[in-house]
């Protein structure tokens, strides 16, 4: 039989047989049914449901893999009253007969199944259901979505089967005849660097940082992005917006948006992520410490994420995601939120070491910048050395008595820093400390010591409870938003010769040459002062990587 | 420097620099210490560690491979007194010098690590530990063991660092000045599929077996194996020897040894594996069901594993895993089990429809067996079609008065059986039920129908509570013993024409042609009758395969 048959029997095949008791030849007839049923969804990638893919049923990796995507539904249907997400955000279709049964396996609460009316067909608390009869070639249209992340226990693949059943009798079950498998890896949660075009920078109004925020208004308005203000009656005093929350995004075939990760952090911005960012087409995910104690290294300062990088000849085309850990004994970043970072896979995290510093956050002594050369972007370090090559410098040209943080109460001249053994010491050990970081961001990102740039920082080293830990001496000018070729940099308030910054003045002579823009702005009082600077302070949305993830080579 | 030094500053170089103030020639001594420290592990897999592999901090499957294999410690020094085994799993040596620290990231509970002798350095509790200093060019040898074996929430690979660390003066900790690492799979649980080369077969001792038990001895001894009988003090009266435990082995280049996985089912049987079969070089692990309930299904007949094949171009050298488990709603393994598994991510499962049956083990409708030829084994079905066509061919030849269960209470003829509408019914339902079965096993394992052997079986369908469910008419010839060419296959009890048994001389024409050596054991009253068979009442240790996991294409 070539067609679907549009009744039950409707074809017949005539047999003409020889009688065995008989002896003589009989006619038969015998009645059929042809049924053909197929689950399908987009396996080969290109954002349309095709027709019964021969991979449909297995997920590879690669730009010559197959498999279809899912994205988490994490996006609600208003910014403010938040429902189920009544858009679909997937289509799959099954060319129906009758006794068709779904069914899911092995794993439950991973997606949901829909029918058109959305009435839940299988899902989290159904495994299996059958539905409806339509007869002929009628094509039944299927909802799909995902309900959880990839994480620790959860590979991401999930797989939906069809049946067919066939009556077998008064007294016994259906028997299934045929079955159709589909699966779906949902899409990780993917982390976008700074070398990713901006769309929308965040940051917090307080009672104290007027100044700072016309500034970053200021730097934003020029580059032409937008900005979104967090204001107090939702801040409530708390300014750090890179710590409450990281910005990534999901990415299917046929559609994308980008999730906010809300860390377990959960200072007075807590609600902000999941109030105001959670929205249509705007997801929102967290992960919530279970019996572990959170601490600074939960704040999302301490998650980055390099440009795409190879490394001997492994190519990371989205980049690696860097966290800040303890190095040996100490804090570490909560193992559920290591644990959701590794497990998205498609940017192969680096745990670096930021417990040396009070604060500890791995943006208080890295970031990217892009370049137009080399592997397209720089790694910038914060750096007692070159910081005291620049003061030894001046020393050296007779500026000596040149004042660090002119018009500031804690103004000091470039003699007594030099001064300072004390100082020197705390240095020489953070220099240390951001050596051992600096060997493992070269071997893990495949870099070489001229894609890395030095700049000019001193940090000093508070006695905690807990033992010494290191704090930026003046505002760190690593801890930079990054905006396309615009830098803002925290203003380091250094020594002034001929009028100008001399710490501006070095770290112009070493970004400008790569065609970025420097603008210094003061977050003394309202940042610095309280342990952090621009970058602590602000959040960049960037669009997507052009990389798809399925693309991988894994 | 090209060596490392022996003490501290045991080097000088000597620096002549033009002196800025005195403007003179001036002369200064660098003192310089060179320490190298390395920590290795056998990255290459041929047994031996080896010195500074590059690949040592990473793991890679395949041929081309690379990264070091660690076994689960899980057999113990005794067979009775279960004790931590003292002998040596692994060794893996670091050159080492002063200020050394080992580390473990991210996990714990995965893995311990002990010095020389065998005071625990890293593990469990402690995740980070300084190791002695030892100086010069000496090296340290640790052991190590891993703890658990991969699992759902547990990828396999475990990762160890060694840090030295360089002391900053006082007043601040040290600083690690260089971090080495090495990566370590756990070897996975492999099962050993009828095609390899029986070691051992193990079989029940009961108070109504003694003909049964004569018969398996005389089988194994004509081929040569070892038996191993567990008599009635510690089987208490279970006979089902095959579903309390599975028998598989962990491997590694420098070691392996056969692991029983437990079943969560525990019958009387359930001390067996533990008490009996852990001890020196043979490991133990099971899974025990959370808040899930036990059921047939979780016996170990309905666990099984295909030998060597290849689907649409993927290799599974390995064999692929084969579990029963409800086709829509019903009895299933344990999740516990089915994680534990696939977890072991190198014999992929299939999971195949058993629960239309009774007991639902899929050994009740079909095994392995060598074959000279093609894929050098087929797949044997249970087939109620092929059991009609039999008994149909008797009934036509003039055998139809011959009687099935010759000597039996239950004595019936050809003619009977054949006019008994119901049970054509039912064998009809089973029929559809094997079919299925059938289509998933030539898909998953890449099987034509010349690779499938039907053998003549009748099944009944019983009225269970939870729904009509079927068990073997007579004893069902599928579940047999399978050691080399030599197969022990349940006694049917047909018709007998010509004084031989017609099923007996129809299965030996399908596998006699194969070489296969046919004996027939009498299992009616002590195993058929309690609705098992041969296969049901015994278990086989196998030779491990030659194909070593590692060299997977993943």
């Amino acid at each position: 039989m070539d067609t679907v048959s549009e009744t039950a029997n409707d074809s017949k095949l005539s047999v003409r047989y020889y009688g065995e008791k008989t002896e003589s030849l009989g006619d038969a007839v015998l009645h059929l049914t042809a049924v053909e049923i197929s689950l399908d969804v987009d396996a080969d990638r290109d954002g349309v449901v095709e027709k019964n893919n021969p991979n449909k049923g297995s997920w590879k990796w690669g730009p010559n893999g197959h498999g279809a995507v899912l994205l988490v539904n994490c996006d609600s249907e208003t910014t403010y009253k938040k429902t189920l997400d009544s858009e679909v955000d997937e289509i799959n279709k099954v060319s129906g007969d009758t006794l068709l049964n779904l069914f899911l396996l092995p794993e439950h609460k991973l997606l949901k199944l829909f029918l058109k009316d959305y009435i839940m067909v299988v899902g989290t608390d159904t495994l299996t259901e059958e539905v409806p009869y339509l007869g002929g070639k009628t094509e039944l249209a299927f909802f799909v979505e995902g309900l959880r992340f990839p994480d620790k226990d959860f590979d991401g693949l999930v797989t939906i089967n069809l049946s067919l059943l066939e009556p077998c009798g008064k007294g016994f079950p259906e028997t299934p005849i045929f079955t159709d498998t589909v699966v779906f890896h949902i899409s990780p949660w993917i982390m976008t660097p700074n070398t990713l075009k901006p769309v929308e920078v965040y940051v917090c109004s307080t009672n104290d940082n007027y100044t700072f925020l016309k500034s970053i208004k200021n730097l934003v308005d020029k580059c032409g992005y937008k900005l979104k203000i967090c204001y107090e009656y939702m801040n409530r005093g708390d300014r750090w917006m890179q710590d409450e929350l990281e910005f990534g995004y999901i990415d299917s075939p046929h559609h994308q948006f980008p999730v906010v990760l809300d860390s377990p952090r959960d200072g007075d911005l807590q609600d902000f992520p999941y109030e105001s960012i959670l929205g249509p087409d705007f997801g929102y995910v967290t992960r919530n410490a279970l019996n572990e104690k959170v601490s600074s290294l939960d704040s999302f300062g301490n998650l980055e994420v390099s440009p795409p990088v190879t490394v001997n000849g492994k190519s990371y085309p989205l980049g690696r995601i860097i966290i800040g850990v303890a190095a040996t004994r100490g804090r570490n970043m909560t193992q559920v939120v290591q644990d959701f970072l590794w497990a998205q896979k498609v940017q192969e995290p680096i745990a670096l070491y930021s417990d040396w510093l009070v604060v500890g956050h791995v943006d208080e002594f890295m970031t990217f910048v892009p370049a137009p050369d080399r592997k397209k972007f720089r790694l910038l370090l914060a750096s007692p050395d070159a910081g005291y090559k620049v003061f030894k410098s001046l020393q050296k040209k007779g500026h000596g008595e040149a004042e660090m943080f002119p018009g500031l109460p804690e103004v000091i001249s470039v003699n007594e820093i030099l001064s300072d053994k004390k100082l020197q010491a705390e240095n020489r050990y953070v220099q240390n400390c951001i050596d051992w970081n600096r060997d493992v961001l070269k071997k893990e990102l495949g870099l070489d010591d001229e894609d890395i740039i030095d700049l000019p920082i001193l940090f000093k080293v508070l006695e905690e409870k807990t033992g010494p830990r290191a704090v930026a001496y003046y505002p760190d000018m690593v801890n930079m938003i990054v905006l396309g070729d615009q830098l803002g940099i925290p203003k380091p308030f250094g020594p002034k010769v001929n009028g100008r910054c001399a710490l501006e003045t070095e770290v112009r002579s070493l970004l400008e040459p790569l065609g970025l823009k420097c603008t210094f702005i003061d977050d003394f009082a309202p940042y610095h002062k309280l342990l952090g600077e621009v970058h602590c302070g602000s959040n960049v949305l960037r669009e997507r990587s052009p990389f798809r993830w399925w693309n991988l080579e894994l």
